[in-house]
């Protein structure tokens, strides 16, 4: 993209149109994937601006490791976006399964509680990779080129962003999900997950 | 954007492959402009998945004023984004200028000054427009459709990423910049406009 950025941000322009429009998706849960998605880029450069730099060569083989775990977790945030979106549409679908006679009603119920849970894994899985890259931040803050630390904090704060938004996605689909253990599991896993961060962490997804 | 999200997507995907280059812009300036817009842009189709509807006939006026306000800042958000990448450019060309004479080293020296406090004003007014978004998000938490409230949740998060990345990029320019009253009255404009936050706020930005 060029600095006057006309043909991508135009793009990005349309997207935010899609976004704003009445139609469900994307939503939310898009949105909190190109957020995360935008955070694991920012490392990624981070890490393209301390390669093959003289003054960083002691710590070029561990960037170059971080640089891989940037790609891959883009690649899987934005997929996870993707995903998002097509769970949605399954959802829509069997909302419209008839319900005339009991066993019909029956049917539909349970293929709405099956494609809820369903749904409520792809933020989960979310949360776990903005969660899993925090750590990431913390060591590029020590070991990186320190010219470029500020996209650090941002790449951290879109990450937070990405985590605390997965985690509103995952609730509001447990609010309709019958089945106790399945979500008290899934509160579990979220509650433990944060309370587990180091505490420069903590603060910033208010614990 | 369709559910499978092909066209819409791939642009995405282009623009986060720009991001984590190892060309500096688009940079953290943009994924902050980015992330806020995409915040207004959920917070409008909060409003578009209200108006119309029956049930909410009684809050359509307001909801449609905030649907304006809303559309406003997404489009100045984007546009900070791509006037951030404009300055940073403007940056990288006054520090090639010539420092051979003292004479030239001087007018050097006063051009990068007058850079840099330009520079920054882009990230504080991405701050300001951040801020001003917060009090909507609460406003629409209480009247607009609940069936998207998560999507109300999810932009607040996106705004609160927004504001502290932006703040965290204006504070990247301070720390060059020799003026210390600008600098000051920097520091203390932020510093007020996040102890005036409402305390569900306060909370989100770690205070």
């Amino acid at each position: 993209m060029k600095p006057d950025g006309t043909l991508g941000w135009s793009a990005i322009s349309a997207y935010l149109d899609t976004l704003a429009s009445a139609d469900p998706t994307p939503g939310g849960g898009a949105a909190a994937a190109v957020t995360a998605a935008q955070g694991a880029a920012l490392f990624s450069m981070v890490c393209n601006l301390t390669i093959g730099k003289k003054k960083f060569a002691d710590v070029e083989h561990e960037i170059r490791l971080i640089l891989d775990q940037c790609e891959t977790a883009r690649r899987q945030m934005l997929n996870l976006g993707d995903r998002d979106m097509e769970v949605f549409g399954t959802i829509m679908e069997v909302y419209k399964m008839p319900k005339t006679t009991p066993e019909e009603a029956e049917a539909r119920r349970a293929a709405i509680q099956y494609a809820l849970r369903a749904s409520s894994e792809v933020p989960f899985e979310l949360f776990r990779r903005c969660i899993a890259m925090l750590p990431i931040a913390d060591r590029l803050e020590q070991i990186a080129n320190p010219s470029v630390l500020s996209d650090v904090f941002v790449g951290r704060y879109l990450l937070v962003a990405g985590l605390l938004s997965a985690k509103a996605n995952v609730e509001v689909n447990l609010d309709s999900i019958d089945d106790d253990a399945f979500c008290e599991a899934k509160r579990t896993a979220m509650r433990e997950a944060l309370d587990g961060l180091e505490e420069n962490c903590r603060r910033l997804v208010g614990r």
